[in-house]
């Protein structure tokens, strides 16, 4: 606790210091080292000050240039509540509601803010097409042979490369490559729980993980969220003895954007550890940090195996690939067993494709492009929902992925929004989808992975408009 | 019954003829039509003859040119007897034994007799790899975007234009594309049955199909099989009571390759839609005919939607691209919501280079070469059988398909041939691996995929001998 004051200290040194205008919107904060020299602290308490100024919404990070104090319009728009989710299990699902939101998903005559991926032009489509080519050179048989089980075996080297950037040390070995990450999630689910089985998860959570752990036969409990650093240790550890497995998105989990602080996460590693419950991570979001680290995952503070980490490219390269893995720790032969009885492999030439272009430096090059730009399309929004949503609007802060979270005044029904936001082409998600019980129904969420335009603004505004008028 | 008598008569005549001499090996039969002519009989009486002829092997049907009375050793091999398997739910799953014969497929050092698959050199790789690069410049981004949830329009077009053949009749409407055929059938699986069903299915039955019944927790219930009719009816009729659904492979099945004559396929279907059992059908070796004609599919006749027909192209043209579908009749709902929730979509560029490999005429010359060569492997495989093996041996008569079902005297032990022949560089698939009971023990699958040569015949001979020493 000692540490926490002192890193609690500084940080309220520095926002005053901002509050009282002695640093000004743009100004540049002392570097992480800076920082350590002048408190005499660790590097761990310095990052965690500047943690909190960002959870607050008063400092930005900027790729390779440090901490900047926020514009404005962070300040004004107020943080939406931690989530009170009931304590029991619930399955209260929003079918229809979810239907009628997918069913739109690929009309592109709409403002889509409901497809969570990044929009086609901010992908490097050229590059990628030629590794499709040059897998079909490469791969025995042209790609059209079985691939071995277990997967490509090059992905799997630059995936276990890769995992040393947010201390995974993972090995080829310990992966298991999937249909895209969905897939990933599937077999997992369906290696460590069994019909009736319990799962907690954050609320609000992605749909598609709700509904899949409905139709497994699982109760699913819904356990309180912060919107900045994720899912509530006190309530999952009050949870333990009613849960059989846990699934989290502790890097900007979508809908919130939040992130798991990495003690957090050791924590809860920890815990579940402790109480052999296993726990999935999904972590399709980790690679799209708008801070100047890649986050650790819970799997960087594994020792026993007991966290099966699951990601893709599907949020960062190319989702029509289907291009997913897994490292599923101790759980490794049952997966393999799920993979080949409902799938038998994987595509090869998707695979190899995605192998080579991690291969060479391009993928880093592409992620610090993307991160940038979905950077200044999350700062773009707030800008607009500032502008033009009613007073009260709360967003969430979002530290990295590919959406903001929304949340409007009681008596503000989404789904009403989305009918309306309909007719003049623009998609929403209303925030109902994004729990099994009856709440967030004053909640949206607005994806920002469409490159920021005047149009895009408009239709803000003109989304800004109907909120008004409900 | 009178036409069943009528049918007889003229094939016992035919037979006749064969075995006294008076037609030889070689010789050219009557056409259907001229049949017809001669007896004044129907076509189908006509091609019932034929048929009838064919499992008797006495006469083979060779593509474009009609029937010819067969070659010599067919006559020397007798057929294995219909199965029996024990009448209550078995799950005595033979774990160990899969996993070592699955753990070789991937070793090209070996003769892999287990891999039941089309080699690559059977396949049009050059072709194919056009088709690839097509795609990725056809699609929208290149294939990186998300493919709309039930699936490649122009696939499921061509798959719809082809089900003509067969007597499908579908609609492009009718069908939702899958991870390959697995794929389909695991989603057609947990769209009809629950944990705790019980499921029909013939005896022997492929592994994987037998392992993800037991996996999704369903009680699986062997039927007698007869090795050129296929599944029993009375036998199905007596287990209706104890049963919630079924799966049948009624064109080709691995390992006999049988077919289920057209008749006994819409009695089938009769009866359980009557009882509203689901039928999950999986046809994917029904393009692999030796006969002159593509055998009809239970959904053929399916009039309620009751059959969930399952095929791809992984026998036909390209494994790795893990490209099928299925046609789920009433269920369609059920399985969109399952595909969306387990994989969210296919890939797009695997599925595009395939609707236009089939779009041209190129899928059906490739599949009248591939026919023919696999009908003649098989000839040479039994011959090479006739030759090298002990005096007993007993083999299935496919009519189709990529396997041939052998079955030595009791007390031969498969599973221990496979430990004597993997030293020997060849891999088998043992009886015992396509049933949950204990039986087939003294039974093997061979593949007929790989081209044939000097040195297959060797290894088949090789074999034999092995055989001979236990």
């Amino acid at each position: 606790m000692g540490k926490d004051f002192l890193y609690n200290e500084i940080a309220n040194g520095i926002a005053g210091q901002i509050r009282r205008g002695v640093l000004k919107s743009g100004d540049r904060l002392p570097s992480v080292r800076m920082l350590c020299d002048k408190h005499a602290i660790s590097m761990n308490t310095a990052k965690r000050v500047f943690q909190e100024l960002e959870a607050q919404s008063l400092i930005d990070a900027k790729p390779q240039s440090g901490y900047f104090v926020s514009r404005l319009p962070y300040l004004k728009l107020p943080l939406p509540e931690v989530s009170r989710p009931s304590a029991s299990a619930n399955n209260n699902e929003p079918d229809e509601l979810i239907s009628k939101v997918y069913a739109n998903m690929g009309n592109n005559d709409l403002t889509l803010f409901s497809v969570g991926v990044a929009s086609g032009n901010l992908l490097p489509l050229a590059k990628l097409k030629k590794e499709i080519i040059q897998a079909t050179r490469e791969l025995r048989d042209g790609g059209t042979a079985y691939e071995p089980l277990q997967g490509n075996a090059k992905l799997r080297r630059m995936i276990a490369v890769r995992s040393l950037t947010w201390g995974g040390n993972l090995h080829e070995n310990d992966l298991v490559t999937t249909n895209g990450g969905m897939n990933a999630l599937s077999f997992c689910l369906m290696a460590v729980g069994k019909p009736g089985d319990t799962i907690a998860v954050e609320s609000p959570a992605y749909p598609g993980t709700l509904r899949l752990a409905l139709s497994l036969g699982f109760k699913v409990m819904e356990l309180p969220t912060h919107p900045i650093t994720g899912i509530e240790i006190d309530a999952l550890k009050k949870a333990i003895p009613k849960i059989n497995l846990c699934l989290l998105v502790p890097n900007f989990n979508t809908p919130l954007g939040g992130c798991i602080p990495d003690e957090s996460k050791k924590e809860i590693v920890a815990l579940l550890s402790k109480h052999h419950i296993p726990l999935i991570e999904d972590d399709i979001y980790g690679d799209l940090y708008f801070g100047p680290l890649r986050p650790k995952c819970c799997k960087s503070f594994d020792e026993e195996g007991n966290v099966l980490w699951c990601s893709s490219i599907s949020k960062t390269l190319a989702p029509g690939y289907r291009v997913g893995w897994v490292a599923p720790g101790k759980y490794k032969d049952k997966l393999l067993k799920l993979k080949l009885m409902h799938s038998i492999s994987s595509p090869s030439i998707m695979q190899e494709a995605v192998a080579n272009f991690l291969a060479t430096g391009k993928y880093d090059n592409h992620l610090r492009h993307l991160r940038r730009t979905l950077q200044d399309n999350y700062q773009n929004y707030v800008h607009a929902i500032a502008q033009y949503f009613p007073e009260g609007t709360k967003t969430s802060r979002p530290q990295g992925g590919l959406s903001i979270w929304v949340e409007f005044n009681k008596g503000i029904d989404t789904a009403e929004l989305y009918d309306l936001a309909i007719k003049q082409r623009i998609s929403i998600s209303p925030g109902r989808m994004f729990t099994l019980q009856n709440q967030f129904e004053n909640c949206m969420r607005l994806c920002i992975g469409l490159p920021w335009s005047a149009e895009i603004k408009s239709k803000l505004k003109q989304l800004g408009n109907l909120v008004k008028m409900l």
